[in-house]
């Protein structure tokens, strides 16, 4: 797949702080390093992302909706992305993602490296309002910062 | 070639209105349709911009250095470019250019179609400032509005 286009609502989800690990071998579950940065962003929600996750490259425009999310992803190829790269310097992040199955839910455990080595951050998707009001946190995700700012990808790829 | 790669100096040229085109056929020059768009425009001067010219897709970075200008440019395909462009709605323009040769300049005359019908602009790139301060402009070229952001595409994409 090329490219998607997905105008979403806002989508349902619940995002944690870790402040230890669960006790289990992470290294079971699949995981992908992601390093993305930003090469443009306006102060109205507009971004423009680069992303190498494993080794699938992307390019992707965000922009708030006034009651939703639109999001415009393409693949890009290798020489596409080392273009742009270099344009991205003093505005990224580096990531460890481990998709960790739960009771029916993925949880995409998210841990920080190089700048922000230490910050783990969990988050789990939903299919709609009543599985995420039902939702019940294991003991390990410590404090809830779903919607924080502060915990979003594009200012801590700006710190 | 899908990529390039460009911090330079601030270009040397002159942009000029174009009131009456010169009586000559300008379909006798090379000629492009151009329709450009901007995913992200900051106010530090840096953009994202789609291009379309004639048939070449393409994804351009820009950004003001304290002394000159970084730009970073890829061929895209279609289908990239398909994904992304409703992303520009209300930021477009179109132009028709047209390279003339002009006593060893190229001059690019851009005639804007669409919204800013009417205006036509004339722009010349030079080697070096000396050449650029002998430039005598034809008595078709109008007001000298070099460096105006009025007439900057970024501008007037946003009108």
């Amino acid at each position: 797949m090329i490219a998607t286009e997905k105008v979403s609502t806002r989508e349902i989800e619940r995002k944690f702080l870790v402040k230890r690990l669960p006790v289990v071998d992470l290294e079971n579950f699949p995981c992908d390093e992601i390093a993305q940065g930003y090469l443009a962003t306006e102060s109205g929600g507009v971004q423009v992302r680069l992303r190498k996750k494993g080794n699938v490259r992307s390019l992707t425009y965000k922009r708030n909706l006034k009651n939703g999310r639109e999001e415009r992803e393409i693949r890009i190829s290798a020489e596409q992305f080392e273009a742009l790269w270099p344009a991205t310097a003093g505005r990224r992040l580096t990531k460890v993602r481990y998709e960790m199955p739960w009771k029916g839910h993925t949880i995409e455990i998210d841990v920080y490296t190089g700048r922000h080595d230490g910050l783990i951050v969990a988050e789990v998707e939903f299919a709609d309002e009543k599985s995420c009001t039902a939702f019940k946190p294991p003991d390990w995700m410590d404090e809830d910062v779903t919607g924080k700012a502060r915990y979003s990808n594009v200012l801590l790829a700006h710190e």
